[in-house]
């Protein structure tokens, strides 16, 4: 083992002191500061760690940076011990059961964090699943397929052509359902772009994630996966959903549909919504309870269609009081093809902007208009303000999510450069992203 | 009357259908097309408006835009009124009541709309008010005030400097508490803003809107006021609220800490809410209850701190999947003070623009993060990426808002040029806008 690997990108202070406790990375170490006492695992550093801190991973599962001063005292508890998957064999497949593919591109659920190297040691086989939540060989026979092992903030539109099309792969295999294992930071677009990608399915594809790494007590991805695999194997519904907690406790499962879900808190197990709609579905006790009427049904017999594409010219702008409207001149000049704009209230923006938007859409980009409040619906013919902006161009996006709408336009424009078939389509309900009007709403 | 005046707003085929009709602006007019029948008030066009459609106003307080086509029929079934308010004289003013002032800077509340010039007539009087919401007489002794008529959307931190000055007018003169009237819009905005700007306040300064205008039925309009006049005349708190419905009943009101609030619905009335904490108090029959035990007491004596400058060089960058790092390089090179990004989660971007973010740093901007997810607290030090992202020198800005933390940077640099003095204000706890972590959140 060289050097560099024994306290992989600590340098400087940091690095003295780890020399100096002779430890290594996996190893345990107990740190005193202030009189102030943790144990937990070293681990590594990134390239932009600094020279100052040494960062444990606690026995609750959360790493924590500590300041190295003079008064600081580290010493090595114990040896760090790779953590692996169980070796069993997968148990024996039951043939009555469905067949699930469990496409895997990274994030928390389903994997171990070896602390050797610091990277997350994603589930690569069935039977690493299989150790992780032996209750799925009850549920459905699996097979399990690395795609990418990536932080879902660093899924791009690219990649996201690349899970549909692993998914239409997998479809044309004839299994019975998709889970797609996801970070949970962007699942939100990447639901929505499957959504888009991936129309007139005949089968479920079940996103899921988990708010807790699985070495942590609190963990919710078992019970996140149980729930997916459930959906995706015997779900009478065939569209793209999450998979994720109705509630705080591990009780229940609900999905959530692609188009119009969201990530409503940065570490609640609940932290998926689905807005303005209920969810699809509900999961508890290994049963699926409907809870719509509106959904496209399970038919292994209908022919999906594939449409993979999205372009990345397309921003999001969230409005604020004292914008510049240069920031939409530049996108202009930088060719963008479109703009969805996170209005306020009922979708508006202030008039100091209002000449931006003008030349844009003189540019023939195409501009929407959302909300930022998130829940409820545009309606741009209340006040004055809003009729100016319809009078200008900018089309109004009902009740869609801005999040949804951005994903919607990119894919919009991987599929045609012709400005009026994509406003066309911007305004069309293509797969439950915009929610009839109810009477209840007003 | 000018012509002009007359069909203001109008040209082309639908000046032509209403000169046709006879019709003048504020004349009741029955439009019949596709077999649909319209009735409602013509109302005028803005420049903007194009030439095909015709506005009037439903019975039910909102406007629809017709579009002229050759079968349209449109017939004048009645002569315009001119609105106005009632022209008694104020009640007597009871000298044991306190004394509130109500700053109007716009928006829907206490308003009645001029069908003559389509612009909101404000009550521009405390008589006017009065005759809106008679039961104010028995609440408080009200002196009104007109600073803007202003939609909320056109409000920029300049207004926020001129509602401050003229709040911190009125407390000079020994009232007992500040009412602001405000389009629902940017309220949350202005909340953040007046926070910031009046410190150590000695009462109360309570925003108010309203999201159905005082001529629909279901107006919240009066009830929003009672219970704003309500709370600025006696409640025990000194801070910037806002006052809306708890729910969508009429039954009460609830007062949301300036820093801590948002607009969540577009049209409902129960709209703001209180995000990470509880709303300071609540006003059911003209009671005030407290709901935390966390607020600055009422206290006539306390000298308060007027810092009413912003600096508009201060960025809200929302991320999403396949932002363009590029937008970040265009603010640094456009001389920006500070940048606050809407990352995913726990506080992450991409990697992708890690290195316009360090540039961005290298260039003296100050970068704060908090999360597009609204609800939960920020933590950089969970991931690798967040870690990352730290070492970079951005902020983790906790619970904070994001449209609060753009509010206060904008804040910070009106009141100084110094980098790391920016960097420590924008971290500090200075008006409630950073909640402290407890136990029951991990």
């Amino acid at each position: 083992m060289s050097k560099k690997e024994e306290v992989s990108g600590y340098k400087g202070q940091a690095l003295a002191v780890i020399r100096k406790a002779e430890a290594e990375i996996g190893d345990v170490l107990r740190i005193t500061k202030n009189g102030q006492l943790y144990e937990g695992i070293l681990i590594p550093r990134s390239e932009y760690g600094d020279e100052k801190h040494v960062v444990i991973k606690l026995k609750s599962g959360y790493n924590v940076g500590i300041r190295i001063t003079p008064d600081t005292k580290i010493e090595r508890i114990g040896k760090g011990v790779k953590p692996t998957f169980a070796t069993s064999p997968p148990p024996e497949q039951n043939p009555k059961l469905p067949k699930v593919t469990i496409i895997s591109t990274g994030g928390t659920i389903a994997s171990r964090v070896d602390y050797r190297t610091g990277a997350v040691r994603p589930a690569l086989t069935a039977s690493d699943l299989y150790s992780v939540v032996p209750e799925l060989a009850n549920i459905a026979r699996i097979n399990a397929h690395i795609l990418f092992s990536l932080f879902s903030e660093n899924i791009t539109p690219k990649h996201w052509t690349e899970i549909a099309k692993a998914v239409s792969k997998q479809i044309s295999k004839g299994i019975d359902g998709i889970v797609i294992a996801h970070g949970t930071d962007t699942m939100g677009y990447t639901a929505a772009a499957l959504s888009f990608a991936l129309q007139d399915l005949s089968v479920p594809v079940i996103l899921v994630g988990s708010q807790r790494s699985a070495d942590r007590p609190s963990s919710d991805a078992a019970t996140n996966l149980i729930g997916a695999v459930t959906t995706a194997g015997k779900a009478p519904f065939a569209e793209v959903a999450v998979a994720m907690h109705e509630t705080t406790s591990d009780t229940s499962i609900v999905l959530h549909r692609g188009t119009k879900v969201r990530k409503c808190h940065t570490s609640r197990r609940d932290t998926f919504k689905s807005v303005n709609i209920s969810p699809i579905a509900r999961v508890q006790n290994h049963k699926i309870t409907m809870l719509t009427e509106e959904y496209r049904e399970r038919d292994s017999t209908r022919k999906f269609t594939l449409k993979p594409e999205f372009d990345e010219k397309v921003a999001l702008i969230k409005f604020y009081p004292g914008m510049n409207p240069a920031t939409i001149d530049w996108y202009v000049e930088n060719k963008y093809r479109g703009i969805i704009l996170e209005g306020t209230g009922l979708g508006h923006v202030g008039s100091y902007i209002f000449k931006a938007i003008r030349n844009a859409v003189e540019h023939d980009v195409v501009v929407g208009m959302t909300s930022q409040c998130i829940w409820g619906r545009i309606d741009m013919n209340v006040y004055d303000q809003g009729r100016d902006l319809l009078a200008l161009g900018v089309i109004p996006l009902e009740d869609m999510l801005p999040e949804t709408a951005t994903v919607k336009l990119m894919w919009i424009f991987g599929q045609t450069r012709d400005i009026e078939e994509a406003k066309r389509l911007l305004k069309t309900n293509i797969v439950g992203e915009i929610s009839p009007r109810t009477l209840a709403e007003e």
